[in-house]
C-alpha cells in the first residue's frame, strides 16, 4: 500500500490490557468517528502489547502508510510506560527531557513532583508537545505520528486540541437505511445497487434486537448527492421487497 | 518475531464498520479473555478493511507470527461479506463450494435457500467448517486460521465449539491489587518490585470512579506461586506506603 492522495489515519492501541481483555478499548470508536468528521477516514489499527520491538517495528509501518497515526496508552510515570522510549527509538531520535515539560510538569505536581512523574518529561528530541488539559503530562508530536494518553478522557481531550492542526479531506458523510428483512433476501438486489454507485461504499449490517431481527444498510462517501441517491434507491429496494424502510440504524454506537 | 515456543493468538478484526467508530468491537475482548484462560495469549490484534488485499496481507502475516489466528467478520451473504474469498487467496487454493455446508445451509433455509444464502457455502478448498448453531452459515478452518463470524453471539457459539481443538499452554492467571495511591506515588517503588519478578508481568492501571482516584497493579503470569508473591509485595507496598489495598479491579470489564 501506499500514501493515498485524500488524507488516511492509522491508530496503534498500545497495551498488554487490551490485548488480555482487561480493558476494553473505546479509542478507536471516538478517533474513528472524529477523523472521519474530519475527512481523515482511519484505514487501519492496530492493538500491540507494551514492547520496545514491537512498537517500533508497527509505528515505523505504519507512518509510511498513513498520512496521520495515532498511538494511544504508555506515557505514565510507571515502568510499563515505555511507548515515548520506543517512539524515540522508531524515528532514530535521542530521547531526552524536554524542558517545557518538565516545568509543566513542576508546576502542576508542586511538591509532590518526583523522579518517577519527572520521567513523563523525557520525550524524543524535536517532539512537539500536546498539551494535556487534564492532568499536565503531554502527550506529542513527532513527524505524522500522534502520541496521545490511554485513558480515554485524557486522550480525548488531548486530541480534540489537536484536531485543528489536522488537514482534513472532504468529511465523509454517512447514511443508514434499516428495515426487518434479513440479509439473505436483498443481498441480490443490493448487490446490483452497488455496482450502480460504485465511489459508494455499501455496508450490510445484520441486526437482533429482541423479536426484531432486520439488516441495517449505511452508505459512505464524501459526495452528499450521491449519497442521497444511493440510500434512496435502498429505502425503495426494501419497499419493493416488502419491507417498510426507516432511516435509523437500531446498532449504531452514541 | 518468531513464533514462540509457548502458543500465541493473534485476532483480526474485519470490517468497515469497525474502523469507521459505527459499531464498537465486542469479539477482541471475549476472544482475548477464552484464549487467555486456555493458555494462548494474544500478541497481537488487527483491524482492517473490507478490503481483499488488506485481507491477504494481514492473514499472511499474523499466521506467520502466532500459533493460531481469528478472524472475525465478513462471512455472511451480501456484497461486502469478502472475508473467505481472500482467506482462499491468501492460502493460494481454489474457493469452492463446500458440499457440507451447501447441504447445512439447504436444511436451513428451506423454501428460502438463494443464490446469495449459498454463497456462503463458498470456501478454501480444505477448509475444516466451524458449526454455527445461531444460523447455519459455517465458520471455517484452514491451516492454523480460524474464520469466526463478526455477530458477537454468533463468533461466541462458534469459537466456543471449536476450543477445545486448540492446544493451550498453562493458563495465563492474573491477579490484581488497588489502593487509591496515584501512579506517581508508587511508580520507583513498583519498578524495583517488577525487576525482581521478571516473569510476571506487572501492569499499572489508574482509575478514576467518581471522587475516588487510584491505581490499580495486575499481575499476570502462569505460575500461581510466583504470582501470589508478587501481588502480596505489592500489596505490603501499597501499606507502607499508607494506603489500604483491596484485592479488586475497579475497572476490569465484566
Amino acid at each position: 500500500m501506499t500514501k493515498a492522495t485524500s488524507p488516511t489515519a492509522g491508530v496503534i492501541i498500545i497495551g498488554n490490557e487490551i490485548l488480555s481483555g482487561r480493558t476494553k478499548d473505546e479509542n478507536l470508536p471516538y478517533l474513528a468517528k472524529a477523523l472521519c468528521e474530519h475527512g481523515i477516514p482511519v484505514r487501519e489499527a492496530h492493538i500491540i502489547p507494551d514492547l520496545e520491538e514491537v512498537i517500533v517495528a508497527t509505528v515505523n509501518a505504519v507512518r509510511e502508510r498513513c498520512t496521520y497515526v495515532f498511538t494511544t496508552g504508555g506515557i505514565g510515570p510507571t515502568h510499563d510506560d515505555i511507548t515515548a522510549a520506543s517512539i524515540a527509538k522508531a524515528f532514530g531520535v535521542p530521547f531526552i527531557r524536554h524542558p517545557e515539560a518538565a516545568a509543566t510538569l513542576e508546576a502542576y505536581y508542586g511538591d509532590d513532583i518526583n523522579t518517577a512523574r519527572m520521567r513523563m518529561a523525557d520525550l524524543p528530541q524535536d517532539a512537539t508537545l500536546i498539551p494535556n488539559p487534564v492532568s499536565a503530562a503531554p502527550g506529542f508530536r513527532i513527524g505524522n505520528v500522534h502520541v496521545l494518553a490511554g485513558v480515554p478522557r485524557i486522550m480525548q481531550a488531548m486530541f480534540d486540541g489537536i484536531v485543528h492542526t489536522l488537514t482534513g479531506g472532504p468529511p465523509v458523510l454517512s447514511r443508514a437505511v434499516s428495515a426487518t428483512a434479513r440479509e439473505g433476501d436483498i443481498a441480490e438486489t443490493l448487490r446490483t445497487i452497488q455496482a450502480s454507485y460504485p465511489s459508494v461504499d455499501l455496508g450490510s449490517y445484520p441486526f437482533g434486537l429482541g423479536n426484531r431481527i432486520g439488516t441495517c444498510i449505511v452508505g459512505r462517501t464524501t459526495d452528499p448527492t450521491l449519497l442521497d441517491d444511493a440510500m434512496n434507491t435502498i429505502a425503495e429496494m426494501f419497499q419493493e421487497l416488502g419491507f417498510t424502510p426507516s432511516d435509523t440504524d437500531p446498532m449504531a454506537t452514541r
